[in-house]
């Protein structure tokens, strides 16, 4: 991995993926302490960054490749990235989705025109499906993130964050999963902007990341299930991603369900974008823990993807 | 009022007032039965298109008519936008309010460091209070819609939309209370895109631009309260607004007050932002009124405001 592969994504990227508007407000830089900047990715095509990563990857395809198609696991915002990437590159997309995801993720992954293959998580092997499915029809498999050409797709959002905000000092808050919006960006503040610097934001029980960044040694997390912020929970941080974090991300920022809906409450009144709790945890980490930086701004990127209403409703209760 | 005045504007808003992205979905597209552009305005400054007109008329002010100060009557996105503005060119601004607004309406307009004055509208004449103030301290009035400096403002949204789909041909719903924002971008899109034809949105039973244009003369509503879109309600178009807007748009469309909460829904779900009832009367008419349109797609201005928590858990739970 390297910023070359950025930029390169960044040439394929132009004019299909979208440049995402930095907001601000004097309500935010209030609650923070220091000036606040949201990076909002949730204006993203599908609502989240992973449509960079999926288009970053499907149009570095063959054309004989995109002929055949690709291949994803996922069970949300991957799913629909890759998905929208290959229609309009007029390639076929196979997701494999388990068999009890959220029917509105499984029905918008089909409107956007994949072929959704569900399997049984207590009985079926979703790797072994995956790999006779690709076997069959020549699929090509784009993983969600310990993937090179997904982590230089992620990347051009860092591209984006140095060219407005390159000359700032600042702690660059990142939603952090397997790492590959993170490790992404890294790389490319660490190439344009040196005064930026990315610290991943995870939530409390699921911070593997910070954990592995602190001992220096990849750690898992004890549990995947039960956090609303289900959309950035991996086990681990990736093999490429790792690496990549440890040599430019400052140390992790652990937050809050509660801090998670407090900022998709305060992003929803003060700057007029929806994120998801997953998406709320780096302006969650920039508004509320204001001891664990140094400098007098921070940046946050905040991500969107499918938001359940339901818990859309408690973020607007934090605002009572 | 000419588009000389709109440019003037423009070059007078650069770097302050934010260009708004036009955000797209494949869903809207389904849901309307053509392409589908919303200009999503509720990401300016204060959430609304406010904040243009308002900086538009504080910047044209001299050293002195600044020194002394500027004044407006608004309980909601004007006060707002004229705060900010009047804020940032180290303006004194005083927002004479109903005593009882919204208490976060004047708590917002506060907030920007604006002096609220508050009026009770049983017992006093507002604009009597008003000329006083005025008088008093030399304070510059800047009405809300019928004021050319606030219409060239208010324009600049239209340029914007010109330069990203200037090659169109198609329907620009608007939102419209006085028909500051209409006629605005009525005129610069006359002269910047010929192919982009105006037309005002507006709630059943609040319907005087689309009953203005239709006999040819100034009609007023036959109330003023009761709507949930009140950030758009006003008596009747402007005597300035409504010769351009004659001159320039296409007839109204009248929307429900039930197809704006299934806007805002529809905004929320599939383009990550947050708009009030008045400002999804334009996205509400693209989606919900396919017949009222012949053209192959529709642009729609969205704008956000101070957006009521409880109508908003409404707004979610028509996407049940």
């Amino acid at each position: 991995m390297n910023i070359d592969m950025i930029r390169a994504a960044a040439k394929r990227l132009e004019g299909h993926a979208r440049r995402t508007p930095i907001l601000t407000s004097p309500f935010l830089d209030e609650i923070a302490g220091r000036r606040v900047f949201v990076k909002a990715e949730c204006l993203q095509h599908t609502g989240s960054f992973k449509f960079r990563g999926g288009w970053s990857a499907v149009s570095a395809l063959s054309d004989n490749e995109l002929k055949s198609g690709v291949i994803a696991f996922s069970s949300g915002n991957h799913a629909q990235g890759i998905a929208l990437a290959a229609r309009e590159h007029g390639a076929p997309a196979v997701i494999i989705m388990p068999s009890n995801a959220p029917a509105i993720k499984i029905a918008n992954t089909r409107a956007l025109g994949a072929e959704v293959v569900l399997y049984d998580r207590a009985t079926e092997d979703r790797d072994a499906l995956g790999a006779k499915l690709a076997a069959e029809r020549g699929l090509t498999l784009i993983k969600p993130f310990d993937e090179p050409l997904v982590i230089a797709g992620q990347g051009t959002c860092g591209l984006e964050i140095a060219q407005e905000l390159g000359d700032l000092n600042a702690d660059v808050m990142v939603c952090c999963g397997g790492g590959g919006l993170t490790s992404g960006i890294a790389l490319a503040l660490a190439a344009d902007a040196p005064g930026l610097c990315v610290r991943p934001a995870e939530p409390e029980g699921f911070d593997d990341v910070t954990r592995s960044l602190a001992s220096g040694t990849i750690e898992r997390n004890a549990q995947l299930d039960g956090s609303i912020c289900d959309a950035i929970i991996t086990p681990q941080p990736g093999n490429i991603t790792f690496p990549i974090m440890q040599a430019h991300c400052g140390p992790g920022v652990v937050v809050t369900e509660d801090e998670c809906l407090r900022a998709m409450g305060v992003a929803f009144d003060r700057l007029k974008i929806v994120i998801e709790p997953g998406g709320a945890v780096a302006l969650a980490a920039a508004l509320y823990h204001p001891d664990e930086f140094t400098s007098d701004a921070v940046v946050a990127v905040a991500t969107g993807g499918n938001v359940d209403p339901a818990i859309f409703k408690r973020a607007l209760d934090t605002l009572a």
